[in-house]
């Protein structure tokens, strides 16, 4: 079968889709994670003096969990979820500074927050491994920030898996930036969910749940969450998971939902370190701007593995070669998912 | 310094500067150059029937060069510049076959080209420390090349350095790969001077050369190329070179102009390997698409070390976050520059 391009199901995005020379994950299988380790790991429960105070903790509890901080320069030791400040955070929360600028060199001052949410007292207890409860307080805990954070415009949610995923330490963490301004990517999803409504009267997300459930493409899905390899996947075992009711931001997810949301991170993180033996990846959660009018949009978490590098070609046209067509990768999921769901 | 937020010239592109914990040279050298060595090189000379035959070749001549291809199953080994096909081709010049689709799933046949130019017979002559006649050449293969392939919509000219700049051959080379749509970045550029041009009255990249010369970020020039470290650099290190004059693509270049473009490639990327040890990176040249009303565009080229990760954050904002601030990157360019023009 010959290569073929192919458009994003909303975004102006051409990826070429390598079919000759496609990638199983057994061609992928040479490069083994490299682990990351402290010597001391600064998240474990016990080093928790390594780190800035926590601004929020869930302890354990009778009746499930107690939120509180810690206090007058204690570490509490007893968490289940702490949210620290990063220490080498990129943007930090203070009255915006006027900085000298002109029309051609546009500045702002580096306002917002950047955040670290320790996921498990236990340091290997990622998410496609996590005992289901514990990713649900990590859905809280996302769901926590995103109301505290709500006077920022934007808020990113995102978590980087192995060193080539971005992650400096490999105990499980995800991490929170906030934003003085909705960014690019959310801007261009709004602006194609929006094309695509006036075209075709319909959510694109809603369309991908229904339309793409009997095609190949197909992975997973539980009463809430559906995950799929889509169209135009820009990485080689790309997925999606998106809520099968449409809701534009992590905050509009009913009780049960997060769960399911928390059931559909272990079956199809899962497999993906199955089928790939634990590869580095990053996911981002794709959430509605913190205020306007934005009901149109159609909160969904995006994974994307790190098992290729984006180059020359990528850096130079903003299109893509995807070596594993996302038929494949969703193939290699499901065989990956039998017996783990 | 604390960090801050800027905006591209261009492009609806923001980059989180970091003043506060930013790298120099030193800070990088902890990861030195993973070198990728084939036993034996298919792009030396004498291994030509390692690789498909070439449909270009550069050979000595009394006047300077000559151009010739491979004939009858035989492989030319005096060359000087030496055009092939990739073995492993995104895509492929053919008639293209109508795929099926739908309004959902946009897609197009896989065609177009895929080409390799091996800029020299001598394996490490990378256009950083080579002979400035030796990168006349490789420009000169550009522009043939971009001729030759003037029916598809778009030429994409890039390098891939090192393994983490994607190279999987460490002999130096180009690669040019002909798409049939006009890609997403080139687009963007288009309208991006367009929209300055009736802001302000005149061409981004020529404002450029004059507005940044007397900044903390002017790196170098010659006659007729500029090169800078961008207001809002993605990566460390980042550079541009821009012609002076303004034109919109390569082959509207002067004859003088090509020895300038060679010589400021030997000083810049020259400055950038003695400044931090050789390191990864790509390069793309930002031309015109080959037809249509496109003598705004001011075609440059962008050169990006890889020297840390774009992660999840980046995956998930289209929003950047820089370590080395360009004011910094040019400093350290310049000094390396001294003694080297």
């Amino acid at each position: 079968m010959p290569n073929e391009i192919r458009k994003d199901y909303v975004l102006d995005r051409w990826v070429i889709i390598a079919h000759e020379r496609s990638k199983r994950p057994t061609d992928f299988q040479a490069a083994p994670q490299e682990r990351v380790e402290a010597k001391t790991c600064p998240f474990c429960p016990g080093n928790e003096a390594m780190t800035p105070p926590a601004f929020l903790l869930y302890l354990p509890s009778a009746g499930g969990i107690r939120r509180d901080r810690d206090r007058d320069g204690e570490r509490r030791k007893d968490w289940l979820i702490r949210c620290i400040p990063n220490l080498y955070a990129a943007l930090t929360p203070r009255e915006p500074q006027p900085l000298p600028a002109d029309e051609f060199r546009t500045r702002e001052d580096g306002v917002g927050t950047h955040e670290v949410i320790v996921e498990s007292p236990v340091h290997d207890e990622h998410p496609g491994r996590a005992r289901v409860e514990q990713t649900e307080l990590v859905v809280q805990a996302y769901l926590d920030r995103l109301r505290a954070l709500s006077r920022w415009a934007y808020v990113s949610v995102f978590r980087n898996h192995g060193r080539a995923g971005g992650a400096s330490l490999s105990h499980a963490h995800s991490q929170i930036i906030a934003t003085p301004m909705v960014p690019r990517t959310v801007a261009e999803e709004l602006r194609g969910s929006a094309r695509y409504l006036q075209q075709r009267g319909s959510c694109p997300f809603c369309d991908i749940v229904e339309g793409e459930r009997d095609t190949d493409r197909f992975i997973y899905e539980n009463p809430s969450f559906f995950a799929v390899a889509p169209w135009a996947s820009v990485y080689p075992f790309e997925f999606w998971l998106i809520p099968k009711r449409h809701q534009s931001t992590l905050s509009q997810m009913r009780e049960g939902e997060k769960g399911d949301l928390a059931r559909a991170m272990r079956a199809s993180l899962g497999a993906l370190a199955g089928a790939l033996r634990d590869p580095p990846y990053t996911y981002g959660v794709h959430l509605a701007p913190t205020s306007g009018e934005n009901e149109r949009f159609h909160w969904h978490l995006e994974v994307y593995p790190k098992l290729s590098i984006h180059a020359g070609f990528e850096d130079n046209t903003g299109m893509f070669i995807n070596v594993t067509p996302p038929e494949l990768a969703a193939q290699s999921l499901r065989e990956a998912l039998e017996g783990r769901v």
